[in-house]
């Protein structure tokens, strides 16, 4: 009977003595005189199934040609293993090659560099580090989805064609279905009334606006897809193509959306630490070492929450020669948000920042000055979550809406829901692949999205 | 203390004689002399509650102004309703406007067509309709993914930014950063190379190539994600930004497909209808009579497997004037699809199609003139699936790619997939919309997608 590699890890005692097949890949071969070893992997879990074979097959030298790479269907009995630290292995008796591999392929048993295997993304989920990796990916996302459905939040997607430009028009990337070498032009500009939807539409950088609209019918909603960027910034965490999630709270103020912020990360931090035990048993070995400890800790940690105001007093307090001044009015930077995680030894939610560094949408507060914003600090990743009470006040908002000369035109129904039964709401932003980092302990957001998208490179 | 509606529904025993708080909006207020009964509803349900008050309130004359569409906090005394039909209702003791809404708020209590709601996108949802359907497109998201991570998928996020073709890049929005009025050109055409990723780029309408370079390292995958055609096509099934799942699966031919896509089809069902009654029911008395019985009845079927052959011999034998007559060399028209649902009275898989009709990728049958691809047809929705096996054999699908004339140098990976231990696989496309037409009976793509683009229409 066919079986899945993680099904008889799960079922061992069960198959032991048995005959089991599986279909899946040569991840190594180890070849002696008389008899061999291939570690078999099917993807379906982190483990590898070691194989064992000798020369009483008839076939013995056939079984000895087979590369690494290959895709078999192999038949054997399950056997307790003698080797120390591995549960079974499995006593060959017949197979098949399903799909050979040449010599020349990429992925071989050996350490290659992360760089390497980035030009290879088509194969690099075969390896151990991105096949931990992306399956992490895959479970955090799920584990996502669990904390707000089972909270019964509504799940939106909201569109990814826009013409509402939250973040500013310039950072959005145009589309178009013209012909770039033939527009049509109408007193010396493009006409887009040409285009499909008849004027400039752009890919968006936020689900945020639709959200709250969502929010104010749902009360708590979540977006969960991907975002864009025009950013020409090539360090370890900018790509122009990534994943947010965006949920939106109405009736909920600032306190009530970090008592949100922190519990949906400690559900999620709990999940993968169930659901992917050997994959973060790698990367605590591997990659960061300690980082089993730091995610367990966080789970069990009391989040400090304290105002911008309060942080920069703690800055410009310490005996630190800071690259950067922290000042009242201005953001923290990297080397500030490093140090206060570590004062705390824990993560931090920075409230009530300087309303100019921050976005139109956000509440002001009573001083005037300062914002309802709250972005979250995890140690070793930086900012995680950033989110804001809205200006709920329709009045107050269009204000804003002047002096920070945002268009309004696009963002008329916007404005509307705070005369249509709008009330207080909140919500934050959380970057997928940041979380990713943090999880894994991988530093590069190139290696944690499976086809990553960065300035002069969109290649697959 | 607080509740959100749905919880008082749930705990209603419990609750009785209570006092608790809500937070929601007005969807209707009917007035009399001495007293009032007020619809509120807060969204993390599909019922609302009826809220009553009489005239010994100090502040009934007040309350007695509230309009619909506002948003309020209110306490009071959760007492069984003596309406039958009604479980409960709640006794108003005190209140707060938390935002008031004018008399010209466009969501009446009234009967509001399909076309003006549309047109009110982000307030729709406030909509028993549209608050049903789009709870609805929530459930059914999450029951995809918990269909196939409980079955150990690995859920990828492919990219949405692409320079490979597989639906033809005609049908591919591009994308830029450059200035459109003032593009840089050379040799009278546009210059690429100064674009962002240094070529053109467009947004994607499949993640299946790379859906399948991840099957071959995990075995199972699926993606879940937007895709977008720019198609100029103004019908009630095509948008041009709709989500899809596309699955796909390694050591899976064609009859294993057909078995994962009616398991996790009849999961589906069987989810909604179990997490989304009340709107199920809705649906069934305002939308589509007998929605009910035709999801219970699906649960229930055997899909039927017929070959697209043996299919027009039905339709050609059957007593109809066919608008397109039916021939084994072409495809089938909906008035076909509709024919063979009804002839076989449930879900039917039409496999090996004339390989002319159908794509590059897929394996051609040993009869040379059909490929293993299969469609799922469904009673009253037509084709909700599109699948098949993948040509794994690396000369013939060369050869396929230049027969088709397809573009081979941007998939040169994904054909090196075949070289590289590549395996027999097989893998299916849904647009989730579609699914969502199916399940609620609403027949417009547009009133399922919470913020619609079609041609000449991308407002919000």
């Amino acid at each position: 009977m066919k079986y899945d590699v993680r099904d008889i890890y799960q079922d061992f005692e069960f198959l032991v003595d048995q005959e089991v097949m599986m279909q899946g890949w040569v991840r190594n071969h180890r070849k002696q005189k008389e008899f061999g070893f291939i570690d078999f992997n099917d993807g379906t879990c982190f483990q590898n199934v070691q194989i064992v074979y000798d020369h009483s097959l008839a076939d013995f030298e056939e079984i000895q040609k087979i590369r690494v790479g290959s895709a078999l269907t192999v038949t054997g009995k399950v056997i307790r293993s003698p080797k120390e630290g591995q549960l079974f292995e499995v006593q060959l008796s017949s197979w098949q090659m399903e799909g050979d591999c040449p010599l020349d392929y990429p992925i071989q048993p050996k350490r290659h560099s992360r760089e390497f295997l980035r030009e290879q993304a088509y194969l690099r989920a075969r390896t151990n580090l991105f096949g931990a990796v992306f399956r992490v990916r895959s479970l955090t996302a799920m584990a996502i989805h669990e904390y707000f459905q089972k909270n019964h939040y509504v799940y939106v997607h909201t569109p990814l064609i826009t013409t509402t430009d939250c973040e500013g028009s310039d950072q959005m990337f145009k589309i178009t279905t013209l012909d770039l070498n033939h527009l049509p032009m109408v007193d010396g500009k493009v006409d887009m009334s040409k285009d499909l939807f008849g004027h400039q539409a752009y890919i968006t950088g936020t689900g945020q606006l639709h959200g709250e609209a969502f929010a104010l019918s749902y009360k708590k909603i979540y977006t969960f897809g991907p975002t864009f960027r025009t950013e020409n910034s090539n360090t370890k965490t900018h790509a122009n193509e990534f994943w947010m999630i965006e949920p939106e709270i109405a009736f909920c103020d600032l306190e009530g959306l970090m008592d949100i912020e922190e519990e949906m990360l400690k559900f999620v931090v709990s999940y993968v630490l169930e659901h992917a035990k050997e994959e973060i048993a790698f990367f605590d070995q591997f990659v960061e070492k300690g980082l089993k400890a730091k995610l367990e800790k966080l789970i069990h940690s009391k989040f400090v929450r304290i105002s911008h105001h309060d942080v920069v007093d703690i800055l410009k307090k310490a005996d630190v020669k800071w690259e950067f001044e922290p000042d009242y009015g201005e953001d923290i930077a990297k080397e500030h948000e490093r140090y206060i995680t570590e004062y705390f030894d824990g993560p931090v939610f920075i409230t009530d920042w300087p309303k100019d560094i921050k976005a139109w949408y956000m509440k002001v507060n009573p001083d005037g000055k300062t914002v309802a914003a709250v972005d979250l600090e995890v140690p070793g990743a930086g900012e995680l979550m950033g989110g804001s009470q809205r200006e709920e006040d329709y009045q107050k908002l269009l204000q804003r809406i002047d002096e920070m000369h945002v268009n309004k035109e696009p963002i008329e129904w916007y404005c509307n829901l705070r005369r249509f039964g709008g009330c207080y709401h909140s919500g934050f932003g959380m970057g997928f692949e940041r979380l990713l980092i943090y999880l894994t302990g991988v530093e590069n957001i190139r290696d944690v999205i499976p086809f990553p998208r960065t300035p002069g490179n969109c290649e697959y």
